[in-house]
C-alpha cells in the first residue's frame, strides 16, 4: 500500500486520522495499545439471549474466561420474553409419542419456508444441533412441557415448550449455570465499537459500563481485550423503526412490534460498519398471531399457537370463511392476514376461534379473559354476533371443517389435522387477530463456523463470531416457529466452542 | 474519546493499525496527507454508464473540474449495452400521439411494482425529472425512434428508444459532450478504496490507473483527492456470481446474466466496508425476455420487448396456453416463467411469438433469423409442430386472444391492448424464453440528494455521492422497463448538481 511509503510524520497524522474516523461513527483501529486495556479475558460474549448464554457457556466449560455483556438492566434479552418454544427434530417425547421425525424433515420444512433465499448449509447447522441443543439445556435444568406442539409450517409437532412458557425457563437456568461456570456477567454495558489490530482482527471492544438504555451517550467508556475473539449475539432491531423502516417502507410506525425495547441493532450497524457482509437485511418477519387489541407479544399469540391455530379455525369477519392454512408458515399467514383489508385500505381484523375441547393447552387463556383480549360465548351464533359475522355463514364453515377434522383431511387449505379437534364444544373461544413485527431473518453473513464474514471478499474477519438472530441468511424469506431457540442455542454453541478453540493472541 | 488521551508513541501505533486496516480491506483513513495526492479536482466521478456521465456533465456545466474514471478499457459501461430504452413521462412524442401520461402516473405503475419495498421520495425525484433529463439527452445530440413504446408494468406507452436500439446511442454522445466540457475521462482506471479526513469525509479516491479487470492487482496505485466530493456511479453485481448468491443461493452459476463482464460490485463493497447503508440487496431483477439459445443480452429480448410481448403471445409449450399477461411487470413475469418447469425442475422454456404485422419494428429481427435465436413458420401449424405445442390449443388461444384485442379487452390475464394487433398475417417469429439476472434494486441507500447514508445513524457519509444501480431502495421489489435510463440520467444529474454546489476543500 502506498501509505506504507510515507513518513514517520504521516504515521502520526494518520493516527490522528483513525481517531477521527472513530468519532464519525467509523472502525476504531488502535492497534497494540495494549495497555490501555482496561480488563482482558479470553472471549467476549455480547448479548444475553439464548445464543449469547450458550455462547459463554459454551466457551467457558472448554476453558475460556467468557466476559458477557448485557446492555439492558437485565439478562435475557428479547429471548427472555419470547414464547419458549423450541423445534427439536428428534426429541425424546416425540419418540414416546410415535412421532417420526428427523433432522432431514425439519430442514426440508425450512428450505419450503424460506422459498430459496435460505442457505442450506447454515440450516444443516442447526437442525442437526437442535437434539443436542436441548439435551444442553435439560442438563442445564430447563424443564418442557410433557406434550409435542404443532407449529405452523413444520409437517410433524416437534415442539418443546418450557414450563414457563417462556424463553425466560432457558434464560434463567443458562444465567446461573454461565455464573457457576465463572462466566463475568455484566447488565448495563453496552458495546460501541470494536477494537481491531494492525491486521485488521479483531481483539477487544469499546464498552459503556453502567449504561442506561435510553440515553445513548450515558456510562463509562472503556477498553475490553479479547485474547480469543468476540462473539456478536445481540438480536434483532424489530424495535428500530427509523432503520427497519430505511429497509422497507411497509414497517412503519403503524406496525407494532412483539420484541423488548432493546432489540434495536446498534451491534449489527457496528458490525456493518466493520465492514461485516450484509445478508437479507429486508427479510423482516411479521407474527400473524398476535392481537391488536394488545401490546406487544401479548396473551393471545400464545393462544393462538398453542390452541386456535392448531385446533381451532381463523375467519374473516366480512364472510364467515376460512381464508388461510392456519398452519402455513408465518410469511403466507402474516401476508394473507394483511391482506384483509376494507376498500379504503382499514384493517378488517380475522377472528381465530376453538372450542372447550381445543382450549385446554392454552395457559394464557385466563390472563386474556380477564383483560378482555380473549372472549368467551355459550353458542356459535354469539361469537357471530359479536364479531358481526354472517352466522349461517360461520355455522357452515365449522361444520365443514368438522367434516374434514373426521376425515382426516383439509379440503379447503389442506392443513395438517394431526392436532385438529372438532369444534363442537361449548364454550367457544375468541380473538382478534393482527400481524406485529417479529424477527429479522436477514444481518450479517456467517459461515458453518459462526464466523462472521468481509463484504469485500466474503472470508472470515478474524476474531468476530456472531450467533442467533443477527446472524442473517439462514432462514430465508420466513423463520418456522421454534426455529429462533433452535438457531439461537446451536450457533451460540458452536460460535462457543469455535471462538475457544482460537489461539490466544498476545494483548498484554 | 479514550484515545486522545494517548501518548504520541500511540498515534504511531495506530496509524500502523490504520495501514493494517486497509490492507484487511477496511477503510483508509489517511487524513491530511495533502501532499500525498497525484492529483486533485472537484469532482470524482467513478463509472461512465448513464448515471456517472450525467453527473460528471452536471458538476461540469456548474463550472467543476471533473475527473471521470472508468475501469474497463472503454466507457459506457453495461449502460452501452442496454437496450436504449427510456421511461419519459411526458414526452413530446406522447404528446404528439395523444398518450395522456403524467410523472404521477409513472409514480403509481412504479409503486404498485414495487410491491411495498419502493422509496416514494426517490421514486418522486425519478419521475419528475425524466422529461428534463430527455432535454439533457436530447441537446447533447441523442436520438429517438419516432415511435412511443409501450413496456410491462406501465400503465400508457412511454418508452422513448434510441435509433440505435442500444443505451450506446446516449452514453456515446455523452462522452462526446463531457470531453467538450472539459471532464478528464480515463478508462482502465478502477477505484479501490476511500480516502477520508479527520472528520471521516471522503476527500478522494486510491485509484489503481492502466487496470486490467482481468487481473485484480494490476496497475499503478494512485491517490486521487476531490475537493468537493465523490460521486460512485459504478452499476450493479449481476455478473459477480459469488456475491449473489451469498445474497440469494438460487441466483447461482445456473443463471445467465444479460449484463458486461465489469458488473461485479467493487465499488459497492466499498461503500458497505466504509459504513454505508446497505438496503435490499437481495432484490434482484431477473429480465423475462431473454432466451437460453444465445449469450447475454442478446437479440431475442429486444425482439420480445418490442415485438412479442406488446404485440405477440407466449405460450406453454404442453399446453399452448398463455400462462402470464406479457406485459406484466419483471418480477410477475420471471416468477412465471420460472415457474414453467417439469417434474424433474428442468426448464421448459415457454415460446413468444408474432404476425408479420406484429413483428414490423423489431430491427434486431434479422440478426435473430440469421444466428437462428428467432424461427420463421409460414403457418402456425408449423410454429406449433416446431416446438412440440399441441396445434389445436394453439390455434385456439390465438383465436381467443384475437378476439380480445378486437374487443380491446384480455378476458385472460387484463393485459393493456394498447400496441397489441391480431395474430393473423404470415409468416409467423417465435423465439425461445428464460430469465436472466438483470438488474440489482438493491445497493446502497441515498437520500433525494444523492447523498450515501451511514449505517449507523442513517445520515450523509460526507462527501460521498452515489447514482444510478449502485443505489437501492428505490424500486423496490421489482424495476420497471425503461426505468433503468431514467434512474441514471436522473440521479446522475441530481449527484452532479450536488456534488458541484459543496464548499471546497482545502486538500494543499
Amino acid at each position: 500500500m502506498q501509505a506504507l511509503e510515507s513518513s514517520r510524520r504521516n504515521f502520526i497524522k494518520a493516527g490522528l486520522a483513525a481517531i477521527g474516523a472513530l468519532s464519525a461513527g467509523g472502525v476504531t483501529a488502535q492497534g497494540k495499545v495494549n495497555h490501555k486495556f482496561d480488563k482482558i479475558v479470553d472471549v467476549i460474549v455480547v448479548g444475553s439471549g439464548f445464543a449469547g448464554l450458550a455462547a459463554a457457556l459454551e466457551a467457558a466449560e472448554k476453558g475460556a474466561s467468557v466476559l458477557l455483556l448485557e446492555k439492558m438492566p437485565v439478562f435475557g434479552g428479547n429471548s427472555a420474553i419470547n414464547g419458549g418454544a423450541f423445534a427439536v427434530a428428534g426429541s425424546p417425547l416425540q419418540e414416546k409419542e410415535g412421532i417420526k421425525d428427523s433432522p432431514e424433515l425439519m430442514l426440508q420444512d425450512m428450505i419450503k419456508s424460506g422459498r430459496g433465499l435460505s442457505h442450506v448449509d447454515l440450516l444443516k447447522n442447526i437442525v442437526y444441533g437442535t437434539r443436542p441443543a436441548f439435551d444442553f439445556t435439560v442438563k442445564y435444568g430447563v424443564k418442557y412441557k410433557p406434550f409435542v406442539q404443532h407449529f405452523g409450517g413444520h409437517s410433524v409437532p416437534r415442539i418443546m415448550q418450557t414450563v414457563e412458557s417462556t424463553g425466560g425457563g432457558i434464560t434463567r437456568p443458562l444465567v446461573e449455570a454461565a455464573r457457576k461456570q465463572g462466566v463475568d456477567l455484566h447488565t448495563s454495558a453496552a458495546m460501541e465499537d470494536f477494537i481491531r489490530d494492525e491486521n485488521g482482527r479483531v481483539i477487544g471492544l469499546v464498552v459503556r459500563e453502567k449504561f442506561n438504555f435510553l440515553q445513548k451517550d450515558s456510562g463509562l467508556v472503556l477498553n475490553y481485550g479479547a485474547r480469543k475473539g468476540i462473539v456478536i449475539a445481540s438480536g434483532g432491531f424489530s424495535q428500530n423503526v427509523q432503520f427497519r423502516k430505511a429497509i422497507d417502507p411497509s414497517l412503519d410506525e403503524k406496525l407494532e412490534s412483539t420484541n423488548h425495547p432493546g432489540a434495536t441493532g446498534e451491534c449489527l450497524m457496528a458490525m456493518l460498519a466493520l465492514g461485516a457482509m450484509p445478508i437479507q437485511l429486508d427479510q423482516i418477519q411479521l407474527g400473524p398471531w398476535s392481537s391488536p387489541d394488545e401490546r406487544g407479544f401479548g396473551l393471545v399469540s400464545q393462544f393462538n399457537t398453542i390452541a386456535g391455530f392448531p385446533k381451532g379455525i381463523m375467519v374473516d369477519c366480512r364472510t364467515g370463511r376460512r381464508f388461510v392454512d392456519e398452519l402455513a408458515d408465518r410469511k403466507a399467514r402474516s401476508d394473507a392476514i394483511l391482506n384483509q383489508i376494507d376498500e379504503n385500505g382499514k384493517p378488517v381484523y380475522p377472528i381465530c376461534f376453538v372450542d372447550s375441547e381445543g382450549v385446554k393447552l392454552a395457559q394464557t387463556l385466563k390472563n386474556g379473559l380477564k383483560y378482555g383480549v380473549i372472549r368467551k360465548f355459550d353458542t356459535l351464533e354469539e361469537l357471530a354476533k359479536a364479531y358481526g359475522i354472517p352466522t349461517d355463514n360461520l355455522i357452515k364453515q365449522v361444520n365443514e371443517f368438522n367434516e374434514y377434522v373426521r376425515n382426516g383431511k383439509d379440503e379447503q387449505f389442506n392443513r395438517p389435522l394431526a392436532l385438529a379437534v372438532e369444534i363442537t364444544k361449548a364454550p367457544f373461544y375468541a380473538a382478534r387477530v393482527w400481524p406485529k413485527v417479529h424477527y429479522c431473518m436477514g444481518s450479517v453473513a456467517i459461515n458453518n463456523r459462526a464466523q462472521v464474514l468481509n463484504v469485500r471478499d466474503l472470508k472470515p474477519i478474524p476474531g468476530l463470531y456472531a450467533a442467533g438472530e443477527v446472524t442473517g441468511g439462514t432462514h430465508g424469506a420466513s423463520r418456522l416457529g421454534g426455529c429462533a431457540i433452535a438457531d439461537g442455542l446451536v450457533t451460540g454453541r458452536t460460535a462457543g466452542a469455535q471462538v475457544a478453540a482460537e489461539p490466544s493472541q498476545n494483548l498484554s
